[in-house]
């Protein structure tokens, strides 16, 4: 037999080294679809920060999708997926002049600011763009709030816009962010409402604002969340829908979404294995060989709550503490609250974390501890 | 004029671009002596970890450092810097199987384990290797406390020990870490008189261990350290001889220690500039180009404070938040502490954070919206 007959190499050996992010493109598809008939008349802007896969950017453009970017590599990136420039919504509030004079000499047109400062920025960089200035909000009901870093009162809106305009800015707007993972549809109904004052006092002022973002913070699907915990986009929809006309009447403005995590999270399943199960001081431990520098970093304060599944489901559970795979002590999943896992979980088994396709692969550290970063093996 | 003719490029032109990591290797090296000389007769393993610039690695090595590896990257990184293998000590406790082995079979001969199911999959996976057991500490004294995930009681290490020579390996003693940039010397001094009660057990057993594995926690000067904040490395080493010697007389083992942050951190300066200055609710907050995502993890919690420096510094000062480019809200280095910086900084104003050669450059993200890793230029 020749060295170089071909070898056969049984199907289920082709198995990709874990941990491995596992992303579903027609799924990420699916739930841009549903947000699209949840939210109709509204442009869907994917957020790219959340999973920034070039065949997943690809196909969101191709079902219709635009992008909200955040540095001149997404910009880049969304423009390669297929998306016009003057489409995009650069929504980072607070960036470097250089970078405002990349994104608008590619043909980026709209760029969101919360500052006079930023606004002048805008106005020097690229001269006669649109402007959204950004609402601060209170970030309550969501499990990753926003509320700190970015945004401004309704005055300093109007100001902000009013000096846009005379800096040669089109005042397009206003938008506002809920906080990431929002459990409650009615948390948009005060940003709209205010998102309609500064709308009025502007007109009052001879200016014609037309457009609002309405962020992002539409939730995935996390670990014992039943409809309570994770209303339906309909929901979303419905009272987004409701807070519009009860704001501004015959006056709606166009209206645009950031959804990431929304699109993304729920294409996603990290596929790991247990390194070891201990029990330390009467408590379970279970380690992985994927954690916090592996691209869970969201596990941090315990904010967002995984799914898991293993291929021990079935039998008996129990609490444990779940702990990733660096000597970091900070590589610590879940303990404060236990997650239940079967009892008789051991070493080499394989979990899987669902809804895990946003914010994972980009948060994943270069290679701390010398463990690689999270890769992507992209299905269907 | 060819066009082939050399380009006189001005040499102040050639920064470059930031966000970077300075790294003076030279530093380092200074750093690694200043241990020696404070831990006379103790080795000192540097911790890969905490930067594995291969450089770096190889002026060390140089120098006479071994190695703390904690995964097999870090194995082949330490062999490649010169390392002999059996001088490594691989001081992960809870290791996946195949790297154990993979370990082994490159020649690594010491792990550490903190219970009995690592031990058994050591003695599988690395026959006949020496094992150290880690011992729970307190953490407190540490600006990073590492107390939750790792560690055994002295009374469990015993048990471990023992049952690894009846395994095959080698019970070569013990391990413990009292928490990164750890504050008071004294703290070495319950872990080493447990260590010791661990030694005195088993030799009642006829067992001969012979290795204590000190850790690490050695500070780097950080920001507002004085020397009650940051004492001498000499302290350490005199508090350690001191305990060594109370605790084990004249039957002192061989020791060894694990070093990272202080061998690497006060060789590395962080360049970045001000993306903008803004006042929000009456506080100022000042926007970096780097942040949490590109390197400066450890800021969360505020945990640990690089001093600052800024090309304004001189005139008057006032407290400000400090906050990364991304934007995501976690983005925020120091808010609850502010910081003081001049009130005079201006966005593309150089500033510089010290003591940032630890945990920065393998901490950075892939490349979280669209900002790149942070790179590393070495001086010297």
């Amino acid at each position: 037999m020749s060295v170089l007959a071909p070898v056969a190499v049984a199907p289920a050996r082709l198995t990709p080294v874990e941990p491995y992010l596992e992303l579903s493109v027609p799924t990420a598809v699916r739930r841009l679809r549903a947000l699209v008939a949840a939210l109709p008349g509204t442009a869907i802007h994917y957020a790219v920060k959340a999973n920034p896969d070039p065949v997943l950017l690809r196909a969101l453009h191709a079902a219709g999708s635009r992008f909200d970017v955040a540095s001149p590599a997404e910009v880049v990136a969304a423009i390669e997926a297929g998306a016009r420039p003057e489409d995009l919504v650069y929504s980072n509030p607070v960036k470097r002049r250089a970078d405002v004079a990349y994104a608008a000499a590619l043909g980026v047109r709209v760029f969101v600011v919360d500052s006079p400062e930023e606004t002048v920025k805008v106005a020097a960089a690229a001269p006669g763009a649109a402007v959204l200035c950004r609402l601060v909000t209170s970030g309550e009901g969501s499990d990753w709030p926003l509320s700190r870093k970015y945004g401004c009162s309704t005055g300093e809106a109007v100001h902000i816009l009013s000096a846009a305009a005379a800096l040669g800015l089109q005042p397009a707007g206003v938008s506002f962010h809920v906080g990431s993972q929002q459990r409650d549809p009615e948390a948009w109904g005060p940003p709209i409402a205010a998102a309609a004052r500064v709308f009025a006092a502007l007109r009052a002022d001879g200016l014609a604002p037309w457009l609002l973002d309405l962020g992002g913070g539409f939730p995935a699907r996390l670990a014992d969340d039943g409809a309570d915990r994770c209303p339906p986009l309909a929901a979303y929809g419905e009272a987004i829908d409701r807070h519009l006309t009860r704001a501004f009447g015959a006056d709606r403005p166009q209206t645009l979404v950031e959804p990431g995590r929304a699109v993304v999270a729920e294409a996603g399943v990290l596929h790991c294995r247990v390194v070891a199960t201990l029990v330390r001081g009467g408590t379970r431990w279970v380690f992985l060989d994927a954690g916090v520098f592996t691209g869970l970093v969201e596990t941090l304060d315990e904010a967002i709550r995984y799914p898991l599944r293993t291929e021990r489901d079935g039998g008996p559970t129990g609490p444990c503490v779940l702990a990733g795979p660096t000597c970091d002590s900070a590589d610590v999943l879940y303990e404060q609250t236990m997650v239940d896992l079967p009892l008789d979980l051991v070493e080499g088994d394989r979990v899987w974390l669902e809804s895990a396709g946003a914010y994972t692969t980009c948060y994943s550290t270069v290679g701390f501890n010398g463990f690689p970063p999270l890769t992507t093996v992209r299905r269907g």
